[in-house]
């Protein structure tokens, strides 16, 4: 039994030390493999071309919190996404400060900085928005208790529709009346076969008129030409985005330049290198025991 | 008894439905004052320069959370601040917004989106910053358990020094050390003759290498020449100021242009009106009653 880790050297530092601790063997890189046979995991973002090398493979584990970049998995191969809550957290202290940022006309006052004017604008309290989370998994849950105790009328909405304790949450059908109550709207979607190209045009026409949007999801399920009408026809005021189609965004695309517009390069989380690692060991601990394996994911949902 | 109203008819026009509910006279602008002797509450901004034209008054009321721009009161007369709150939990949200916004890169980011460049800089959770924040008042005792609640490393500096619930409380004599652990200051200070020019050179040079500032107390509290220069030296990394000296900031302000600092136009909040009106109505009640009036400010301390 062994560990194949597929990932950058700093990582591998922090987490050989854990292994090793763990009495787990742990292989760098696929060129220090000797045995393929006693290879049993891969912890990787992006795993080996031929999985079929590995013929005990039991589980692959994609180092970060999305699976969108797999692809499918050998038969009896599970797939695990990390579960760490630091990136959970983050990505919500993100989701956050995007969300403040919008509501409290931050690209407004942004543009006017560079013209060195200094023009109020009516501020507003948070309980006067209405935030719309699409995405109700753990960290869509988190991202709407912090933001219901800031004061924000928060709603969720996921595939199932399952209410959870932070907020009501639209199902499937009842995403024009969800669209249609969100200020604010917040994407924390995985990036599935459903989600490709969900926000186009038609989609964002459903917003209230001068809706934000916060995109924390995946770059491929928000055209971002459809943004760009949204903005100039009003319907979207502004937008913050972490993720783009493509990443990296090229220098000479428009969104740079547009003042409602903000852009972080895609860092709303990173994954803690003791996190990942503790992630790795209760994958291997579970696949062992024959117990639920953690952060495993429905290959047929695609999270 | 009559207020006499100094300041937007759009408020007074919303004060005046609910004090005329209430049973209170109330007179807007001086030049509407036929009886000065009838007068027993000021609401303003600015009092008027003649107070002693008001032999029964009471009570002035500053129609925001501070009082700095007021005068000295005559004998007798109590001087309120009103206390409501959707202040507090504006400039709550305000705050939040900037803390997350240095701690997560975001005037670097910004400045990046100016060259189209795309490039990561190591996030950060909130667990690897200390916030100190200066003035424990009601806002910074909301401050601290919401960053509290996000995982950042929260402590308090006031002039009692008095612990509260939310976290530890540094007191004069602890200013160095309490500076010496901030990574992230926040300013919520009021002004008074011992906050006036606080932030000099000499006291920015007690933070943290690299430290950020947020400032929403008051403009002259912080020189900004000296920020200029701890910015110029890495001591400060970047700057969030939502109120300066002189406001408004004048057009060719060097603060403008620099990309470590974004400045909001004095907006962390506003006061409803009808919040206003009610703290209004209960300073006439509690000095009609003799019982303690809310928001009275002590005048010897300024706040």
């Amino acid at each position: 039994m062994a560990l194949l880790y597929l990932s950058v050297p700093e990582r591998g530092a922090v987490w050989a030390q854990m292994l090793a601790r763990a009495g787990v063997e742990m292989v760098m890189g696929e060129a220090a493999v000797t045995d393929p046979a006693a290879i049993t995991h891969i912890a990787c973002w992006q795993p080996p071309e031929d999985l079929a090398r590995y013929p005990n493979l039991r589980a692959v584990i994609s180092v970060g919190a999305g699976v969108d970049q797999m692809p499918p998995m050998p038969e009896g191969v599970i797939l695990s996404r990390t579960i760490a809550p630091g990136i959970e957290q983050m990505v919500r202290d993100w989701v956050v400060m995007a969300v403040l940022a919008l509501h409290r006309d931050l690209p407004l006052y942004i543009a006017q900085a560079r013209e060195g004017c200094w023009q109020l604008h009516a501020p507003r309290s948070a309980h006067e928005a209405r935030v719309g989370i699409m995405g109700m998994g753990r960290i869509g849950q988190l991202v709407a208790q912090t933001l219901g105790a800031l004061g924000f009328e928060v709603a969720g909405w996921s595939r199932s529709g399952q209410s959870t304790a932070e907020c009501a949450v639209y199902d499937q059908a009842g995403l024009p009346e969800f669209l249609a109550r969100s200020d604010i709207l917040v994407c924390l979607l995985p990036l599935t076969g459903q989600t490709r190209g969900l926000m186009d045009a038609a989609f964002l026409a459903q917003l209230p008129q001068g809706a934000r949007l916060v995109q924390a999801g995946r770059g491929p399920q928000l055209d971002l030409e459809a943004l760009r009408t949204a903005l100039d026809s009003g319907r979207i005021a502004a937008a913050m985005l972490d993720v783009t189609d493509p990443e990296p965004l090229p220098a000479d695309h428009w969104a740079w330049a547009d003042p409602r517009v903000l852009i972080t390069p895609h860092i709303a989380a990173k994954t803690g290198h003791e996190e990942g690692a503790r992630h790795v060991l209760a994958v291997i601990e579970a696949t062992t025991n024959g117990t639920p394996v953690p952060g495993q994911v429905d290959q047929a949902k695609g999270y």
